[in-house]
């Protein structure tokens, strides 16, 4: 262990076995990380609260299980994306207590409950094929510690079902905002609140779609300058980020 | 002359020089135009008061003004779309009575006056930089005979500035639609009105604007029904789409 | 309910209990919807004879079924697109007067058959292969309350099959052409016709096609001004427009 | 003016010449923005210390001077990005409390000195050409009121020299990280920090670069999951949500 | 039938019931095709030994063998292109005489066996991965009456390979290179003969291949001037053009 | 010389100076060049007739008249494509009696008036912006020594223009097609030939016309198949090829 | 045989049966590789070591074993690569001595074990995905008789974990990086290391990762010098040119 | 200094002024490049001989003087790439010795003239249009310290201009390839030798040469093992990578 190696080192010193020069010298050529890993520790303690995460695509179900088990033993909330229900059985028959959120393709560990953000983390999606990914986020923010209230099927060509609920969007700290297709929705979002809006294109939609181009392109020139976007269809990313935002 | 042929062949035929099995094997070798033409005509007559365009990008002062002589021959109106005032200058001075429209950045000839749009046609912009393409759709629509009302400057992120003119959208029975960067006001628009929308991606914006490619994306992937789409920057195809429509 | 409230407030006014400065007040804060739905309701008449619509891509039968039941519940037509025979079966073991209409794609239930379009959509196709989203237009346009005429396998190669039904294109009021490959047939048909033409490139082809790219950017620049242009494939929606001219 | 006509509504339902129904019946005819409005101010109130912006490019050095006439009238600080010296002098002439930061390209007035962030914002570039747009934010950053610090030229192939400012990284509340070619820094960033981090694209580098784009896809891929994204060259954008972070 | 009413038309003026003014006049609103296709059927003529084509992807082994059967009654000589062994079984139970060529994927049915081209089709390709669009190639030549030479794995990266059967290519009237991944062969090719060059880019390939695009764009930007490129994959179009040039 | 020190060497070894072991080691040795050449000439004399060519684009007058002269000490044609009147006059200093064709862009030097073709090349542009490329495609052809026919402004949204002009069209062997904007012109021009047409994409068009790139995709995917194609603007290049198919 | 042809051309010369112009002429007609093999041989000597592989991806496991077993009549070292357990199945059939690397997907023959390159060649993969792309590299360095060390899951978000392993860069001759998503770690690698670093983008990811785009143009833009890019998941082609620079 | 500050911790705890516990304390908070700058100078050694570069695009005479100045105080060479006669003679003034190379538009100053590649760089290009690009990769190469053989003007079409230089790829240790349009060079060169080859697409071309990127995908997709990529016109980071690969 390198604390102890790093203490060896000074023990010499100190007992004249070696000199300040040389233990200059040694001291370089210790491994980095021995002096390294005290820092990251720092932000370590900043991440505190934050799951642990695991993006289940493309993984079989003993996989899946096989990585929940290891970072399990670390304590505090679990967190498998994009996973199916197959994914799901392989956990919880080592893991009776975790959920599986269906609409979320989520498996959740939940073991720390302590509320990490300070106000209440909306989530807004344009249509109901966006629900996956807005659930995503919502499943992730509530694994953070944060309040969090959803919002959905207000697509901007039905503005008015958007303007009933401008108490929702009043009462938010952060807002996350899913859609696909052209992506508007964001944008007049960003101009009716004040707060930070992060933008989440889906993939929805099709031909001139381009599997969530079209959106994230849409996203990226909004003309309210309170949006900053996510790669598509990360429902995480939005909620990770909204989070931290959340705990300032 | 080709009506002339024709007849010859129809005189020859009635003094019996030529039989008719004869007279059916030589019409198959005429030249094909000679028959053509007529219906072409036709749907000319639908087509009037459609005004004779140049689209003077890239052409010389002197090379627009030949051309609006040629077409000014025939009567009705003359449109020369992204025209500078120096090729202006060179058709006014052989048409005193052209305007330049310098928002439109236009030189018009109006010499029919006759209101064949049957009501009012709205154009749409999202901000002030999109001016220049919604102005070109004004005049063309008013070359055109049509009643023109116009709404610049009431993007998506200001909601309630669109929202306050929505009488302008109650009484138009055609609606265009300019907006560059994510393009979404024609969705909200569309979602608001029963009539048809014509969205005009303008290249207006910076980065992943990537010219206009943005909005457009945005535009064909509308989640309003009722839109539908033209080139970047053709505020000119827009009004003319918007023109027959306003006809019917 | 919101009228009711409304209405209480005026009442409390009238009896009283209110000045008209706090009623103003107390106004401000009243669910937005409560008002606004009044005047979407307005737009609403306009779209009368509009069908409903289920976008079928992507659901269970189950699903399509159980929002085809919801809908239902309102009166007028039923449209669900994109709809595979298993989506049908489910649809009319509750609705046993559905309708499937295979080319199509389309599982629709007609309860208004008024005709609310002024003329006839014409509905054009360059090859076999663009027919499903033809027929699409077409079903769509019907249950719209269109008379519909079809004209497919003219493609531009062999102009002589479109030419020798210019008949069918004359008395058009709106034309919708769909056209995968190059995409070129709403410019010649444009060329052709003194009326609206909407353009549904589609995503027939291989290669080069890239899924409708080339189609969709040959229609954007079409050479005839009378063209504008929906989403690949989205035949669906070019029938919506047209309908929305058909009744100007 | 509204307020009063809604108050006559009011008036004359307690006077008894209009019944309860009828002043239902009316209200749905006012004009939208009337009731509007009140919400909208609302959160006018959260962008408090938000500067008035003007984007300078492309237009000429008298329209900025006068649009930035216009908006002094409001009080507050006023940004004009993208400036050019020329702009500067046409505004400077009639406000000689303007500076111009040439680094950034920005003109500036700044009337309120309020302190509205609660930490330190950290701006980071990668290369010394993406220092204008770090300045940009840097500028936008210090007149919405934060304290900002910058650290430049510490991109990802000299890795050491980043992790020789870490402190700089632990003290902020927000960091924005500019990077054109690879835009590698953020992630790098990311990793190192437990607090948002806004990914500013440039649209320095050559070749595959692509003006920005590889950059831009770069950051939206970022395996650090507190990084969110806003429009290549869009430091402004940047620093806005950056400042509405920074109030929370 | 149409030459009859043309034909009834020229008795009428042989017989003086119509003057020759009137049958003017009359013959313009005849029916456009009645005249055109006489002068389609001239260049049918050209096309003579053309086989007629089918192209079989995405069709039911049914529809295959339907369309078959309705091309099979003009005569000449039959090609179904992309075709499965269950789609030629479908064929070959009706038309025992069709043969199946496996490597290019073709079903044929040769009853005009007659030498229509003046000299050789090579046909040559760059890796063994792209020999079925190669083989698509040659039995569409073969077809269409052209003697074919092959010369197949010649890719330039081992140039000996191809330098050593140089007699092919100096022996052929027109040559077809297929090649996926950088498509740099016809390049090559072209710059050892002086014959026309058909490209015809393949998807073979991976990762930045995008599923032929690198090849399309290098066989574009050839550096030899003989060479110019057809669609990706396609074999067919290739040998047609081929086929057309062997002819002049 | 080369066909000399191969002689020297079969000399030594009649001579006996040199054994047959020691001449096959030394022949591998030669440098490969000596060998090849022979065959490399073969080819040359097909390209007879063929003009040197210069790129003129980016060179100063001086380049363009040094690279001109080189060429001139070979006899026979040469053709300067995209040349400017500055490039002219610096090589009609040096020879008078090079001719510049300024819709072209071209400089020419014709020395070889043979006639090498065997039918006639159409040239054919859909607009009067497509005219430089497809007179660069006239010059090249006509210093290939064809004859040649064009015709110009005959787009696809004015049929008519075009099928009036199909004698033009029956008389060639080969066709160029030059189209900007959609590119449709070859499709229906190749629908209407049984002979090779060559493809030219132009840069012509605005907006998704993308440079050329809406064009280049719809000829690739052109549903004719007797339509091949050359890079955008490569008036020279379709000019090439269709010169060798007419000395076919 | 084909020096045995030169010799006998030799041998006749010397006999005074041949003339020296005549074995000119005949030389120069004598098949082009009987001289450019030799040459060839040459460089095939320098790939000595080089494994013979197969591209497995695509083809059954019949073919693959066919393809094996003529190579493997070569002797030397065999890979296949993208490799199924079943193609592995069918070809160890054959070859008893074949091994499957499950994780590289490859089937490999190693009958050569000699050490061809003089130093180790690192390995390094940025996350647990990029694994098999990385293997690959690994499998096929391995092969072609390097010292291999790999070092996996050090992605740039956790910086301090690949500065914790500096030893296994500092003593690697070349180094491969393989990456998706942002495709960052070259750029970190390559400023901490003075040798040659190969990158490999893959295709790991999601949206706007576009299939390994992303990281292929961040790689393209490295800011380190050091760098030079293989195509998307080109694993094998990363270890190819690292063996060469190797054996240097 | 910090060597400085980390011995006075050292001496501390010999004097028995802190604890080994403390020590190890006070170490993890000591600034982290105290440390790191040693292992960091490691590799500069690696790095001996490679030059200091200015990239001059876009920056004024005044800045590349000025920043060669700062450069010129560390001894060693220097290069400025991408420089202008202006930023040259803005250089000379201050260091007359420095040099101009026009072709490779590169400012030179060679103080280190040691050989430090161990053989032979062959930089070839394929047309006259790449060697600026070429010729930045010969003088990087030789500032660096290697024997620079060059090759230009032996694109693909031209195949035997290469192969009768086949002298000079067989003496190269490294091979740099820059060519553009189609990019094939790389391949063939790549199949004609053993040896490592850098490839350099160059954005000579145009239209669907895209700036670059056709020869880029090309390059990529290489069929030859042995290539690998950098940047679109990135003559210096090729002979960057040569140079590191010619030491080995």
């Amino acid at each position: 262990m390198n604390a102890k190696s790093l203490r060896e080192l000074f023990e010499s010193v100190r007992e004249g076995r070696v000199s300040a020069d040389e233990a200059v010298a040694r001291l370089r050529h210790l491994p980095f990380e021995d002096l390294g890993f005290a820092k990251v520790d720092h932000h370590r303690a900043l991440r505190q609260g934050m799951p642990e995460v695991i993006f289940s695509e493309g993984k079989s179900p003993a996989q899946v299980a096989g990585i929940f088990s290891r970072l399990a033993a670390h304590g505090g909330n679990i967190l498998a994306t994009r996973a199916t229900e197959a994914q799901y059985h392989a956990v919880s028959a080592q893991f009776p207590k975790v959920e599986y959120r269906p609409l979320a393709r989520a498996i959740t560990l939940q073991r720390d409950r302590k509320r990490h953000g300070k106000g209440i983390i909306a989530v807004i999606s344009a249509g109901t094929s966006d629900i996956p990914v807005a659930e995503e986020a919502v499943v992730t923010a509530e694994l953070m510690g944060n309040r969090v209230r959803h919002l959905y099927d207000v697509g901007v060509a039905g503005i008015h079902r958007l303007l009933a609920h401008r108490s929702v969007l009043a009462e938010a700290r952060v807002i996350i905002v899913c859609a696909g297709m052209e992506g508007a929705l964001p944008s007049v979002v960003g101009g009716l609140v004040g707060v930070p809006v992060i933008a989440v294109p889906t993939s929805v939609g099709y031909g001139a779609a381009f599997e969530g181009l079209a959106a994230l392109l849409g996203m990226l020139n909004s003309c309210a300058s309170n949006v900053s976007v996510v790669n598509i269809d990360n429902g995480f990313g939005a909620a990770y980020v909204a989070s931290l935002i959340n705990r300032r």
